[in-house]
């Protein structure tokens, strides 16, 4: 099989959802070819707008700013879990990971696959996604894995608190809101979610993608 | 040598600067720990903010926006050119690419590395910057690579309309203010600078990064 790259994000446009507190999103037409020569866009939106990921300054005054992660955290060799049998609300906990537990090791990054984003953009994609339990959370960052993907928009929609601390503490790159993981035929791929080099702050949209293939 | 990734990318912060005519940039603190319980960002800022690309719709209104571009242009093997000899307002012309011409071919990743990122965040950035000849454009639009990377905010200050249509019009990515091309110690390296999937708009900010090594 040749190389192909594969688009794991959602879109981003103009009153695209977000979270009911957080910065809401707008795509504006600032110059066009008409008035200036060129088409040029005002982007405004949150740092967690769509597919984002979130660094330890999202949960700590005093954690990793998104500018300063290790980008080699950030790409590599991904396991894609494959968790489409969860329905709305379903718990994702140890259990459920335990058959993958030979390759959840230090540095691993971990795609879990829902299919949840087919939900997107109806309301119940923020209330009612399945959900990671606490005890997972925990079990994940004792393996002190690099990075943790999801196709939900959050770990958890009321105990994201807990999750992201124990998460972040240990550094673990959360990304979340990504798509279209069923996509990918390989359970091993090549996996890039790079934030933008936003200074001091907690988190950036990303364009996660894949690689499959020799 | 192990594998490394490598940031190719200037920092994105409130009052980053940008050509004058486009938008500005705002990173806005939005909620913190102390009023919501975690750090959430406003931003504010250019589809062309910072290390960007460039689709076809910036310089033609039925070109390709930037969620359709082909992320296999985006992604692969890039060829680096060393140019830092070149000086403020120097010209890179066909004779400065033609040693390299048997790499220089049809779906090739061209980064040209003259250290103008040094020179960031200064006026004279933007002003003073070497400069690409519209014969040159012409000459990598006949060969269809398929991206060139520059570490100069644009292509041109002035001649910046001719040399964009030139390359758009073959759907070549231009990805502009890439930084730090001097910390890759290797000729050829994996590159990738994908764009935020912004529905039917004219470029994106992005983390450009390269790999080096086995």
């Amino acid at each position: 099989m040749a190389k192909r790259v594969v688009d794991l994000s959602l879109e981003i446009y103009h009153q695209a959802p977000t979270f009911s507190p957080d910065p809401k999103c707008g795509i504006l037409v600032y110059h066009t070819i008409e008035s200036m020569g060129y088409n040029i866009t005002q982007i405004i939106m949150s740092t967690h707008q769509g597919t984002h990921l979130d660094a330890p300054f999202h949960f700590f005054d005093k954690g990793r700013t998104v500018d300063k992660l290790d980008l080699n955290k950030c790409v590599g060799t991904a396991l894609i879990i494959d968790l489409s049998q969860k329905k709305a609300k379903d718990e994702i906990g140890i259990e459920d990971l335990k058959p993958y537990e030979n390759k959840i090791i230090k540095g691993a990054k971990i795609l879990l696959r829902t299919d949840w984003d087919k939900i997107y953009p109806r309301d119940e994609y923020f209330s009612d996604q399945p959900v990671i339990t606490v005890e997972l959370s925990r079990w994940l960052a004792e393996k002190e894995i690099d990075l943790l993907g999801l196709e939900t928009p959050s770990v958890h929609p009321q105990d994201y608190a807990p999750i992201h601390k124990t998460l972040l503490k240990k550094e673990i790159v959360i990304v979340e809101a990504l798509a279209h993981l069923r996509e990918l035929t390989q359970e091993e791929v090549f996996f890039a979610a790079v934030p933008l080099k936003i200074k001091g702050r907690d988190g950036s949209p990303v364009r996660a993608f894949a690689i499959e293939g020799k």
